[in-house]
């Protein structure tokens, strides 16, 4: 990690000029992806690691098979349980960070 | 957690009026202890996990005892890793999101 381990979301954000290209940083017992996207993804599912997902710009949603879409705003944090099948999709494109244990991700 | 794994940063610092009191929520792999404060903390270590320190408004400043200060803005993260004696204090009152791997806290 650059800068003594400190991430400026905002300038790393800057950076990233392609959608579904997830900047990948792992560090210590975490691993961090920063991506910006617009549109849907498919449908998947992880694994190995709930994932915390915090949007810093942009809103999103996230279809599940069984319940209600959540929608997640700029500013918000949510945690996806692993092993759920879900589907997510931006509602004005969206910077988000992702964050699961280190080492575990899919 | 409520609202579905939903934390709404924004709301939830509006509502802690205190300093230095957590709000400490834990929900599958990870714990989140949302803070406000003003001043200077004790030094201290952390154990168990490292942590990661999100700023979601103020500035603040740790001390460690063998490198320069690190400066942590609003909309920057930083990684505090485990064992390592440091310092917190705010530059401007913080309301910061610490998250670390659950059932760790120290």
């Amino acid at each position: 990690m650059t800068n003594n381990n400190l991430l400026d979301l905002t300038a790393m954000f800057a950076d990233i000029q392609e959608h579904w290209q997830p900047v990948i940083i792992n560090h210590g017992d975490f691993g961090f992806r920063l991506v910006k996207f617009a549109g849907d993804f498919d449908w998947h599912s992880h694994q190995s690691s709930d994932k915390i997902i915090l949007v810093v710009a942009g809103e999103m949603g996230i279809c599940f098979d069984d319940k209600d879409d959540v929608i997640i705003k700029a500013g918000q944090m949510y945690v996806l349980n692993k092993g759920i099948r879900h589907k997510p999709y931006a509602i004005k494109e969206c910077s988000i960070v992702l964050i699961e244990k280190a080492g575990l991700g899919d």
